[in-house]
């Protein structure tokens, strides 16, 4: 049996207590670490799950599948991902591969970013279409993204839009010679300047998502959702205002956006350190 | 301390390991018990948390929090949601009362049925806003959920309509007698006939969550993604083709929808008994 396990949005105790019986009985567990940056170390979940977890970088999965897969027809083996395992980056390749070679699989889902979203007070009901916003190179600037906001602004949607994370993959040169360093966000303030009044400057290194927010709801209840949240999310997620601390009257704020991010004290963003995100690779 | 706790899509063991700390730290533990039906029943999960878990009704919530939240400021309760606590029915009423009574919060999320639409194989940043399609009665047959659908497919997004669920409140006779009955849901056989070809019939009783998909990465990975994934679902979520076994051409597939249902075998459904869900009470 091939498990593909969700680990929530924060530390090893995120975990379902379905995947951690499953993760405790396996003889292979592998860890997706290409498209998100844990707040937990690789050593504290093999502590936790009394099992030596094994990195799965993009090299390992995308070529090397047939090794995560061997023999998991005979035995079980786990592969983890951040958050939920078919919200943001799916794996359904994985899963077709294990398929075609008769390898029985079980997803155990748990905690998406895109679910947390609520946590900004705004209903999911009223999200349209979720943006990536990419890395800009001196060569790349791509408006699509602005064309997709367009459209959920004229049907009066809310918007999340997921910042793009290279965790290894530095440049197109590094990537070719498969030379990695350490990870790196989308330079929001650099995308605030060329995108207009919409994207405020980047509160915080660890800032991930930020949504914008377009019909009354968020009037109505979110700023004194927002203030009686903010305290109570766990460690890794805190709506936030953006600017934080600026008092805004009810017209503003429905102009502003509102900034899903991981404070920086909880998780230290250094290079090397492990940091915080459930975000794809887009 | 308030803890406001996701129990996830299926049964007891798919609470977080934070979470099912939290809850056994608790000196009361309530479980929202109106706009959702478990496939566990109270019983097993009182066993599995070692504490009593306390049904707690709308009128519980909405008119007597006080109750819920008596001595939280000195001591911690929870309060269990199915599904992530802040994603479809948010109970954000009862943080703020809390707030206001300057009694601590925390939220632990879990796996929402918004983001366990994965498992349909669509990718999720393609979905526009969701839909709730309420009960029909003699009087009332409300078509607004009708124009949303239409903006959606009008920008390419795919739709996840939720139905809709009466866990107790039977008619609005009863609601007004507080005369509570057995569960029902949305005859989605009516609904279909009334409007138009979109609608399958029901493949199961326990049918809670139709998605239209509108876009090509249908054609491209989603049958045989689909086929792949059946089997590896948790128990109380499976996605089906409808009708679920009809072999279609690629065009016939993309005018279809896809159905999240909770199979019939594993969730039985039948008055009084508990079965599964993760729907809100629109």
């Amino acid at each position: 049996m091939l498990y593909v396990i969700g680990l929530g949005l924060s530390d090893e105790k995120d975990i379902t207590v379905r995947g951690l019986e499953a993760v405790r009985g396996c003889s292979r567990v592998y860890l997706e670490y290409y498209t998100s940056i844990l707040t937990v170390s690789i050593d504290r979940l093999s502590e936790f799950y009394g099992k030596q977890v094994i990195p799965a970088y993009r090299e390992t999965v995308e070529l090397e599948s047939d090794e995560i897969l061997r023999d998991a027809d005979k035995e079980d083996v786990a592969f983890l991902v951040a958050g939920d395992p078919l919200s943001a980056t799916t794996h359904t390749d994985l899963i077709l591969r294990a398929s075609s070679l008769n390898i029985p699989t079980q997803v155990i889902h748990n905690a998406s970013i895109l679910a947390a979203l609520g946590s900004t007070g705004l209903q999911l009901y009223n999200f349209g279409q979720t943006l990536s916003l990419p890395f800009y190179t001196d060569t790349w600037t791509p408006g699509s993204w602005y064309d997709r906001l367009e459209e959920n602004l004229r049907v009066g949607m809310h918007t999340a839009i997921l910042l793009d994370i290279k965790v290894r993959e530095q440049s197109e040169e590094n990537m070719a010679r498969i030379c990695f360093t350490a990870p790196r966000e989308t330079p929001l303030r650099t995308s605030a300047i060329s995108s207009g009044p919409l994207f405020p400057p980047s509160p915080s290194p660890a800032l991930r998502v930020i949504v914008i927010p377009v019909n009354r709801d968020l009037i109505l209840h979110s700023p004194s959702f927002l203030e009686a949240i903010l305290p109570s999310l766990s460690p890794s997620l805190s709506p936030s205002l953006s600017p934080p601390s600026t008092p805004l009257s009810p017209r503003e704020y429905q102009q502003r956006s509102v900034s899903l991010w991981v404070p920086a004290d909880t998780a230290p963003h250094s290079p090397g350190a492990d940091s915080s995100t459930n975000l794809p690779d887009s």
